[in-house]
Order: structure tokens, then sequence, then C-alpha cells
């Protein structure tokens, strides 16, 4: 087996880095505020559809967006009307479900619907939750319904889930968790523990969408008579599966590609994964945490 | 009180990101192998020193080791020969101790005297212990020797050392535990878990050298019986400190800085400091774990 974990990081990370190409070679445009900061970035054949739009000005290597008046309706307007004429694939996704875009200083800037933020390469996030048994080196993991959209049928981590727009992580976090694994909400509020922030630059395979991503990471030990349940029809199966079984199941593939990142970053907190042991151990950790160049959401 | 944790690790981690200010207009000179590899960044006053080097050539923004042979006899010559001609203040901190340059693929180029690794602005290690008890919610804190040449007095990791030539980091660890706290070896051993790794770029702020560093981190629980002891004069007193006096003493600017890095690091992996409180969560765990964009040490 030739699979490294280093490989799996590059699938999720996949936006080059500036010593190696710039972004300016993928053919991404800046998305700019209305006061010109970078808020993502856009692919050029989102480019012709934008064109039209009254609100947005497109000019040398930048879309701007250039009245800022109720901006939250005019994106739901703009991507109503896509959805209606079926202009993007992703967009059949429709969650109805609003995501936060932030500016200068972490404020709210305006919300768009999930399912279009990937259209602006805008900086998403969510949050992801280790379940485990420490005593027995365990961890809780989920087989994702074979009727997902996206994965379907591939491991997860025991929960995890989008930030919609006004929720804390942690308020997130608990939700998902009752949602997803039918864990009471005051065992998973007492028993949360974040320990982590997460941050990548996904390019979509498929799309060529640029997505900055966020995703904050909370351990959650499981008492024995806490065993998560399919509740909501995301989940096929839970499986309780060793760190060892983990990693074999890392390395064949088998996680969902972010949720790979998480199961490392896990691992190398407890020390499953050791500097002495892993060659990509220093790459793999600067990765995961990769310096996001745009207005992050801020408390 | 005005500082921020954020503050802390900008004074650690402070050379500029490439959005902000190029390393050019920093007055840095890369540093290649003979076959073109970027290993360090130089400054502008040391070329003056290297003009007389026949194996160095420079050329544009670059210095090239232009002879490959026997090079870390090459560096120890001229090391000392410097040192003997007082030309660096730097090696007046001669410590007799060789630290690893490696190339691609992670594989030894040279080794070089310790102290002087800062002059080539090349990548350095090390590895941090925080002794800990999780029940109590305290940390043992050094303070460092009034005597140290570096940071006399300041508040520092329980244990902490200078990966020398030819040491694991876990090896070096252990060492470092006998010889700064006199923790038994066995129990070190035993119980010292790799949870991580620690990258930023340091541009020290008297002499202006650049330095890489990659600090490989460790959490050690101590029993009630294992107490840390003033073993080599390098500590002035270790005292049991809860994790909120920790963090009080953290802002107070006491602890020596990339020391603050780790706690912080410790204090987010133990769910210390939580995402949905702290405002500058995000940056500060890349900023902890920057991508060092040279070949660097892989097992």
């Amino acid at each position: 087996m030739s699979t490294k974990l280093l490989d799996l990081v590059n699938i999720v990370d996949n936006s080059p880095y500036k010593n190696t190409l710039s972004s300016d070679n993928l053919g991404l445009t800046y998305f700019l505020s209305h006061d010109g900061v970078v808020l993502g970035k856009i692919i050029k054949k989102t480019l012709e559809h934008l064109k039209y739009v009254e609100w947005l000005e497109i000019e040398n290597n930048t879309v701007r967006i250039t009245d800022s008046k109720d901006l939250s309706s005019k994106f739901a307007k703009l991507t109503s009307q896509w959805r209606s004429e079926d202009k993007f694939d992703c967009l059949r996704g429709w969650r109805d479900e609003l995501y936060t875009c932030y500016t200068t200083g972490g404020k709210k800037y305006f919300d768009i619907e999930r399912s279009a933020a990937c259209i602006f390469g805008l900086v998403t996030y969510g949050c992801h939750i280790t379940g485990y048994i420490p005593d027995l080196k365990k961890i809780w993991v989920p087989r994702r319904s074979y009727k997902k959209p996206t994965f379907p049928g591939m491991l997860d981590n025991t929960v995890a889930g989008g930030l919609g727009d006004g929720l804390s992580f942690k308020e997130c976090a608990v939700k998902e968790c009752k949602e997803e694994a039918n864990i009471e909400e005051d065992y998973a509020r007492k028993n949360l523990v974040s320990v982590g922030v997460l941050t990548y630059e996904f390019i979509h395979p498929e799309t060529g969408f640029y997505q900055p991503e966020v995703e904050s990471i909370y351990d959650l030990i499981m008492a024995p008579d806490v065993v998560p349940k399919v509740n909501d029809g995301e989940v096929h199966e839970f499986m309780l599966m060793s760190y060892t079984e983990v990693i074999e199941r890392l390395l064949k593939g088998e996680f969902k590609y972010n949720c790979a990142l998480v199961i490392i970053d896990f691992l190398i907190r407890h020390g499953e994964i050791d500097i002495d042991s892993e060659p990509d151990y220093i790459e793999i950790t600067s990765r995961c945490h990769r310096m996001l160049e745009y207005p992050l959401r801020r408390v």
C-alpha cells in the first residue's frame, strides 16, 4: 500500500502555496468587498454569470461589490434566481441554511445560502466531533448514508456539521450531536472539549470551485452507556473502531476526505502518530492549520 | 491590561507573511545548497563576512554553496575562525553542540555549531515538555536561572531543549527531563506523549537574524510523587501553577516568548482556551503552525 497520511492531506489542502504556483495561474479572480477587502476567490467560468449583476463590478483581476446596502437580500435574490434557472449544479443541493461572510474585524458582512458559498469562494465554517473511548483506544465511526448526495457510504467523523448563521461553534456541535447521533444535549454540552481548529484551502476537483474552510474541533469522551444512534438519515451505521483500524481505513481512502484530516489531527494530539515515526509529521501539521488570508469569524 | 494572546504570538512569529511584506523588503538573502535548494535566509550585514569564503558564491539575491565536500568540517572551521576573531556576538554563546541542516527528502546535509545556525538563517529544532497535573489543572512552571545569558529570570516550559545532531525528539525530551528537572528517564520515557509540533519564523529584534524554528511538543502527566527539582543550574525554581495563573502571567509577559506559544497551544488542546471566547483563536493556531518552506527533518 503506497498511500501515506500526507497523500490524504494533499487531497484536501490542494490549493497551491505561493512558492509553487500563484493563484493567478489557476485562473482565480479576487472577490472584494465594497471597501476593497478580499473575501474569497472566484473561478473563471462563474464570471459570465456575474457580468449582469448590477451591484458587482468586474475589473482586471477582481470582482467588487459596488453597493453594500441590503447585501444579504441581494445575495438571496441572486442565488434564488440562479437556482430557478439551474445555472449552477451546486445549487441543486440547496440547503435553506444561511452561512455568514465576515469582513474586517470579524464583523458579519452578509449571509448567503450554504450551497452558494463556493460560487464566491468564501470561507465556510463547521464543527467536527470525535467521540472516543480513551481506555479502549477506540473511536465511534459512522458510515454515511448511501443516499447522501455527497460522499455516500464513506466513513465520517462521529459528528460533524456546517455552522449556520448566528450559532456559536459549541451550540452547533451540541445540536449536531443530537441530530446526527442521538447524543443527549446535556451530555454533549457538559463533555464536549474544544481542542483546536483546522484550516485548509480546497479546490473541488470536479467543479474547480475554491473553498477555504475552518473546522472547529471537539473531542468527546463517550461513556459506556453513551452509544451513538442513527437518527436523521444522514448516517447508515455507527461502528466502534480501534485507533489501529481507523488508521488502516484512513490509508485505504475509506474516510470522507476532510474527515481524514480531523482524524489525523486527533491521532497526533493523542500521541498515536509520533513525530519520530511519521516522516511528514511537520508538513502535515502546517497543512492542517493553513493561514487563511481573509477576514475570519471572531467572537 | 491590553495584552492579548495574539500579541504574544506576534512577538515570536514576527517574520512578515507574503501578503504583507516580501522577504526581500527585509533585506534577506536566500541561502542555497550546491544544487539550488533554499536552506535559509541571511541578513545583509552577514554578507561582508561571506565574501571571503571560497566555497560560497554571492550572486544576485543568493548565497550558494559551491563545493559540498566535507561541508560539516568547512562550517566548523569557518565558525571557529569567526569565534576567535569575535566577528559575531552570537558566537560568544558558543555551545559545543552540533545542529543538523537537512536537504531535500529530509536527508542530513551538514552539521553546524548551534550558536552559528542563526547566522545562516537555518531551521533549528527543539522539544518542549509541559509537565501537568490534570486533576488539579496545574502546570509545573520553572523560573529560568538569573544567570542564564538569554531571558534570565523569565518563566519557561517545564522542560525544553535544542535538538542536537543524531538524537530523536523523544530521546532529546527524555534527556532534558533528567538534566533540567531531575525527572527519572524511565518515568519520562514511559509517560511523555508526543502531541504536536509548533513552527514559526522568528526575526531576532536585536541582531535582525532570521530563525525558522520547529518545536516538538510533549505533554507529561506528573504523578504526585514526581516533583521536578533544580538540577543543572538552568532553573532557579519550579512552581506548581494553576492554568488560570499561567494565563495571567502569560498576559503580563512573564514567559520567555516562544514558551508562551507552547503554553497557548497546551491550553487550546486542553479546552482552556475556547474558540467561542478567544477572538484570535483561528489566527493563533495558524501562526503557531506556520508552513516552513525549507527541506525539513524527516525520520
